[in-house]
């Protein structure tokens, strides 16, 4: 077994075929556990493993959890795997020890989105066969971050590398809840240098950014509207109206002021509400995000938007829980990891662009993981690999050119390499 | 076997435990089917059978209906019946045939609430040991109403009656959606008399309202808005938001003037959108309804309606696809058959208030019914039947109070006989 | 000088030209002062002598009424009143004692509203040359109120009429401001009978209403949102917006749900805010009313409403103040009374149907005087006079038809001599 | 007569005393043209000989012209300035010709803000008495601007300058009125160099920003909705309520999202509807403004906003007409001014920090007069003079520090003189 082309491929098709969202990857953490003992490596941790106690973010409920847990035990998930990651504490550790030199650690996610996939003949993995069987969907192109992961390891494992590599697989980047559970079980605090990854960004296939910035702070929030039903047509006046209260709330969280600060942005993802046509509707939820290019910027808008949802329930008699869980700060990526990334990348097959930084205007919480590194005297950097991508991040019809596979675990091994060949 | 109290209580029981919404009462129509084969009819007619092709109003979806047909065969549903409802036909039709005399309709609804019931130990059914299992809920009395049926029937056929009893148990009153459908076919075209029945609303045990009126015109309606779906961090403004047309769209649905020609109504029962908290939602979709005192001011919340929701998609640059379906018409008692059922009321054990008429408030698809048979000569009339109930009707802590049964059986009962033997 | 068509139209042309709004009608007391001196007396008080100290309501600030006042000395209007009227004191009660009898009491109010009356040449006063010079309008026809009043006391003079008849010409009605002050003055409290008369209310000329009810009660609101300015593009993040608050306010304030038990109504009839286009708005106002058929439904939109404004103003961080003033309550027609006016009624000229009620479907405070007199013992009606109006009352092209000028003096006359002559 | 500061002084104060918004500064020109002609001018051009003709932006209605002009008389503004501004063509032009040398242009605007200045006691211009007079107000240091104007062409007249100084006080900046009927006159068409200044800005007395940048592109708009009036409480059916339409589009328009290219703004800056508390809206108007921090963001800014506008008017069966006037483009100080202005603000008494560059973050009508410049071959930039400013620009606290007088005219003074002498 070598780290073709096609091998990267097929494994990535795999991965695609079976998307599982945040904090549900029971099938995909036990494929990565197969290829990580088909490999061979040091030391193997398996979900709870991972993760801190009581630092998960965004977890679903059990109801959903166990869906998807039998949904992956039905399509092949190995019993070993399932039991330590039952419940929902998914993810995976890989330690390679090679002696003397530096600890290099690598972090690459794993979940899927929560959507469906584009059925339509132009999206290639419908067309070449390999569209997600289960409802979720790799529109983030996570199937190729791990494919990453385990080619790295396979590369490294191969060379003459001096030193300990950890690639850790990450659940629940989505809702931005794994990288906090992972950062806080201590197991990266080691490192010297750490390395995160994605693909695409608007980036084509072929152009390398050494050490993205310009992470947005985030939070999630989860509101719970509760009023009173009544019967819509005999008694409308006896209701306290749950949707009502939902509409006013989204209409103005959309419209918190901009803030001259800095980028902010807001989002209601995702709204229901109400049970039948004919009755008043007693409940409703929306479930959103704020972000900012600061800290004090996304505590701004959480501010605003807590303000916003309790006052929308006050004004239509409801009541409403604001859960606000699921938060990334900020990072920076070090100049003494980008300088590396940046020398190398040119040397690397495909590569014909290498951009030093770019914003990456969203928000990640692989920046817990860097933070965690930094404070800890260790440098950090966040790798783009660019990839042709037909539709935008998140949507039905995101791809990745597949070329991106070799460049990505090029460029990783290759940083890998040079910053134990270097470390001091 | 006889119409005791305790068998009526069982009945009502056992079709309070098995709730099922509009177009699934699969499990429903085959105990239905039982008990009238059990009671022995002259002539029995099952789904297809009383319904008019392409008439059926508010039917869900595919996937939703095969569900209900599973759990109803899982629950043991007939098989005979099960062929003759898939798909959705639900319902049935049972007739006396019993010599010289007049064709009397009697008409009760079978359908449940896609609503959980309460889990409250103050909540009588919960208490003793009758809840609903299913996750839908007999909130508005439609078990009572399925009772009164049999009662009647089973009454009448141990009578010395002379004439032609048709009792029709019609799917999806609380969609609107089966009223139109049952009077198209035409099996209750000949009647003389057409009675149709309603437990509750707010009229206390022991009370009889002869003929209610008052029903409100009504319109169901149901939009789906699309947008473009965009990473809510990276490209927000590369998104068309569903979600905020939804919203807009709502908070402008319950501001449509109020009218000085009389009653409106209009409720945003169910409202759905988005995919995951960071993404611009692509699709939302809000189901609910119109009501007006007259049709003309049915229509004009309608037009207003109609104009609300495209106008919104409009502004977020969304499109929308608006369905309005499921409506029903006024409708008003006869004199000549309220008369019949004032007088006799009084006379009923149990009773101690009768009231000629009072207005309904809210919207029925028996006006169909009814005006189809008065469109042909006949006389209808709607009769209401008080019952303590400690929840509002369609609320989770709805229930009857079972000495409602035998009040409603004896009312009803009494009229078929005396409509009978009065007439000309 | 007697009370001949040409005399009444003439009169009735000079208010229309004159309009002043509420509590700013000093040019009309004086006008209708002059006529009742021509008329000759028995008793006139003026303003002040008119009013309970401290109930006025819905009065302008001081600024405004000053404007006004020097408009009406600028137009002629004479001293002796405006001593009596200054400070927006403004009305009169005209009084003749006739010996033995009854007291008889009548209301008129004389009040214009607050908008630009039509430049068509269609609309009858600007073609006809007596379109309103102040900027105001006779919109509701109280230019034909006044004329009735001043045409029954002239008429009732010439008669043999046996007993006490008190005139009161109302200020403030449109803002429901003038009628509690002027019923707990007292001056009213020893009538045994009351008449309030209406012109129009879409009945045509010829038409007559013996007794009006269906009032509504009705709460005017004033609120005014404070924030904090900011400039619009270098700091909108620290401005607090309160024309934001406004915005949502209004949306949800004619989204209050309707109500089972009877007819609501709300309407945010003037709002104002903001200071420039680059400053976010510090301040805005909504002055508006809620309505309801009982006073438990007015005090439900009332309560709505008010969580409303302050829920709004919490949402966007800003302060409101709201006032609730200009209230009346509900009243009903006495039977006794709506008896004598529909018998003669019928014999008047020019009359060809009497209604024996109808709903008003608006809010009076002559209400608040009904109900003064109805609680000390008297009987009390509300008169409606038809009148073709080609546009809707409060619009600008609402207009008398002055046929109906005649009619409404020989009606009101002839109630006030069969009062007086049948009194036991 | 010489520039000291108390000149400075008392110069600003009397400006500070008599502010007059946009296209009504006729007291200021009046005022600035005393002292031009007090200093000696070669060339003097007033009101309509420095506007092209049909350029003019963001021009109030004639009343409100009038009104200011007669209170600018009132207020003993000369007579021949009167005539050449009637009609709201305000402003001048300066011209001092000193034989060879380039032409150099500097820009200061001239109007103030319509609203209140603050009457405590801690505001400094209350305290010392020169609080605004005329009920709006220097609210962003526009009088300091007409000082730097005056005290630089005393100044540079008084020194051996060699070459042309044209010094334009601009009408209307801050309706964005004004820059571009100055631009297109042609007048500094000819300029090898061009100033433009502004005060405050956040930076603090001492500090000086040689060349601002960062100008976001800015459109006004203006939108009228038209409804029908209906009368609240008896006919609400029949409105189509103007103000309904308005809270709609002011909801909607805070809620444009959010764009990945850069800084938005949007403020509904000033709203207005309605006539009385029981007459359904039928007109209102909402005026405003969008920004962007490049065209095209402003471009989608305005599309936005139309879209919002006409949808909230076809929601509420309006109609609306949006009027999109007064706009600025974005403009860059060149480089080779800001050296120069950077260089020599070290060494300027008072100056304690000087900053190359900072974002301005707001915008500019300047920007036309710049590009104007460049577009022919010269050099612009934007000079900040740091002062300490207790409110915010646009609030009525706002205030300049009077330290910052002496430093912004020895600045752009020094800057005059530099560029003469180093012109090739």
């Amino acid at each position: 077994m070598s780290v073709t082309r096609d091998r990267l491929v097929s494994l990535r098709r795999d991965l695609h075929r079976h998307p599982e969202p945040a904090w549900r990857e029971f099938w995909t953490t036990s494929r990565i556990v197969d290829e990580l003992e088909a490999i061979g490596v040091d030391d193997l941790l398996v979900g709870r493993e991972v993760l801190a106690e009581g630092e998960r973010m965004g977890v679903p409920d059990d109801t959903d959890i166990e869906a998807w847990f039998e949904r992956a035990r039905a399509a092949g998930a190995r019993e070993d795997v399932l039991a330590k990651t039952e419940g929902g504490y998914t993810g995976a550790l890989a330690v390679l020890e090679r002696g003397e030199g530096p600890t290099i650690g690598l972090r690459v996610d794993i979940d899927a989105l929560p959507r469906e996939e584009s059925r339509s003949e132009d999206h290639y993995p419908t067309n070449a066969g390999f569209r997600a069987e289960t409802g979720a969907m790799h529109a983030c192109g996570h199937d190729a971050h791990i494919t990453y992961g385990l080619g790295v390891i396979e590369r490294v494992k191969e060379s003459d590398f001096s030193g300990t590599l950890k690639v850790v697989f990450q659940p629940a980047e989505e809702v931005i809840g794994g990288g906090k559970a992972v950062a806080e079980s201590g197991h990266l605090d080691d490192c010297d240098y750490f390395l995160s990854v994605h693909v695409g960004l608007d980036h084509p296939t072929g152009e390398v950014v050494a050490g993205i910035d310009g992470f947005l702070a985030v939070q999630h929030f989860d509101a719970e509207f509760t009023g009173e039903p009544a019967h819509a047509g005999a008694n409308p006046g006896d209701g306290r109206n749950a949707v009502q209260a939902l509409a006013t709330a989204v209409q103005n969280l959309y419209a918190i002021p901009r803030h001259q600060d800095g980028v902010t942005r807001v989002n209601a993802g995702i709204v229901e509400g109400g049970s039948a046509t004919n009755i008043v509707p007693e409940s409703a939820r929306v479930a959103g995000e704020v972000r900012g290019e600061t800290t004090e910027l996304k505590d701004y808008m959480v501010e605003r938007a807590v303000a916003t949802l309790e006052s929308a329930a006050a004004m239509h008699d409801c009541e409403v829980t604001v859960d606000v869980e699921g938060e990334a700060p900020s990072a920076v990526s070090d100049d003494e990891l980008v300088d590396v990334v940046e020398a190398l990348a040119h040397d690397v097959s495909g590569v014909d662009s290498v951009l030093r930084t770019d914003d990456l205007g969203g928000s990640e919480d692989a920046t817990y993981l860097m933070r965690r590194v930094q404070d800890r005297g260790g440098k950090a950097a966040y790798v783009g690999i660019g990839t042709d991508h037909p539709g935008g991040h998140h949507t039905a019809t995101f791809d990745v050119d597949e070329d991106s596979l070799t460049i990505g675990v090029d460029v990783l091994t290759g940083a890998v390499l040079e910053l134990a060949a270097s470390h001091p």
